[in-house]
């Protein structure tokens, strides 16, 4: 039998982890690379292609990959390029024919490409929490936060295939915080792990309350998660802001689209304790009263060290 | 030949519009009745039956009509009912079968339903300024803000079929206006003709900037846009205020859904040569680089007096 294994490949800033994947979502196998030893994409995808090899082989699975699903930053599901991507070292400026480049090495496996946010959405969809949902809003909060929209069980792209940059709608209006796209107030710059870190420092700052993360040195969002379940005061203020931002913006997003759940995913949602009550709460005091507790909150179900690999890789099985 | 006409109703607060249409969108034979007379439906529809008919017979289209499209507020797509819609004296709490009452009153007819800017999207595509397109944002300002999403090239409904609330994504954050809808803050309490009435009245409260509106017994949205055209500075940056406050959640909007455009429709629209500037500087100063003036504003192409009857006919046309 033909074509019963996918290859997901999630792109990151710094590593890039790939598995092959069989229809029921277990991984058969999987490695990792680094994303940002080459500054040439196509040293990179050589790399890439000779770590898949190895691990089609290890699978068992050589002339039976129906296709390669990719999750990277400013990938366009379109056109198959990777767009300015500042963050991978071989991205810059420029417009790569990532899905091109890695169909070649692959001997003309079909390549599909979308941003990590969409990916976790099918895959989500595909393996997940939102088995069975035509409607939905994904929202990644990692380092950024990222977000996927399906819409009647479609990924939504939009007219130029960037759809879905929920971390960038403004939040806070004025005097908001500078946010790395260059604009000020995003939900990214407050509502992310690097945010969470941000809402320490500044509040630390601003007041002498104790607070068990006064004295680090640097202090990361790990940092206020564990000072959070020591009972820290501050630390659990810090979740209820970041909560109640999350649930406000949620509200606008249910305006637009009447999903049946937002779905959480990523490292800083592992907070769940601390954040989903302040998030409910900012959702259902701002949707109109038609959505009032008619909205589920949910969070990612997918194994977090296959997930990255299992979205792309869902994305594969469309092809 | 057969079906080759439908008709368009347009369930309005206070009138309702009806027409019959051909395929190329010319309205042969309309009218218009009262929807405040009867306090119950069953009479409403009785009423609404007889005035179709009379117009049916004139459009010499007996026998020929494929069906009837409804836009009307708080009107749902799926079930074919009214829900909660306070502003229809008939309407109250209650969830209306609007769609099988009427085609119970006309013989069997297929109706469909679905709210009033959700029709004038339809429309739009069919007829008017977003022929062709597949991704937009139609954005009707008139006594509220109303709104609907194309997302290639289908209307967005949603879960539960009430999409498209954009009217009451949250504007201002802090000590925003109340809204008719319960919440404050919300889009419509500003950006609506009565939202800019209101700010009228709140700007010349405030200070004692000489105005041509001073003195006014009561001020409309039609008296700032009068003040404007000849000048008036306060009256100038009302609309200066309303578009900026428009383009800036249009910015939201294009994050989410990523539209070719956003098509403005109603009342306040035609003070578009106020409104065009400030709307493309809030919208273009707030979206993510890869958008800034890539997105367009258009403006309705449909004749105002029959706009609201071609948005209802056109939902007529998928049946």
């Amino acid at each position: 039998m033909n074509s019963q294994f996918v290859v997901g490949i999630d792109v990151g800033g710094q590593t890039t982890k790939m598995g092959v994947v069989d229809a029921r979502g277990t991984v058969l196998a999987q490695t990792v690379i680094r994303t940002d030893t080459h500054h040439e994409v196509e040293k990179y995808i050589a790399e890439v292609g000779e770590a898949l090899r190895k691990i089609i082989a290890e699978a068992g699975a050589e002339g039976n990959i129906r296709g390669i699903g990719v999750g990277a930053p400013n990938a366009n599901y379109y056109t198959g390029t990777i767009e300015n991507a500042v963050n991978l070292v071989w991205g810059g400026t420029q417009s790569i024919p990532f899905a091109k480049l890695l169909s070649e090495e692959m001997g003309g496996l079909p390549v599909s490409l979308t941003n990590d946010a969409n990916a976790a959405a099918v895959g989500e969809m595909t393996y997940g929490a939102a088995r069975g949902m035509k409607n939905f809003i994904m929202i990644t909060l990692g380092t950024g936060v990222g977000s996927g929209i399906v819409i009647n069980g479609e990924v939504v792209y939009g007219h130029d295939g960037f759809a879905g940059e929920l971390g960038h709608v403004t939040a806070v209006r004025n005097n908001g915080r500078a946010c790395n796209c260059g604009k000020t107030g995003c939900l990214e710059a407050y509502a992310s792990a690097t945010g969470v870190a941000r809402t320490a420092r500044e509040w630390l700052e601003l007041s002498d309350e104790p607070s068990l993360l006064r004295g680090l040195d640097t202090i990361s969002s790990k940092d206020v998660y564990e000072a959070a379940s020591e009972g820290d005061k501050l630390a659990l203020k810090i979740f209820e802001f970041t909560g109640n931002m999350l649930g406000r913006t949620f509200a606008d997003f249910i305006a637009f689209s009447s999903p049946e759940a937002i779905v959480l995913f990523g490292g800083l949602a592992r907070a769940k304790e601390f954040l989903t009550q302040p998030i409910l709460d900012g959702m259902n005091n701002n949707v109109l009263s038609l959505w009032k507790n008619k909205v589920e909150l949910v969070y990612s179900q997918l194994k977090e060290s296959d997930a990255a690999i299992l979205g792309a890789s869902a994305l594969a099985w469309e092809l």
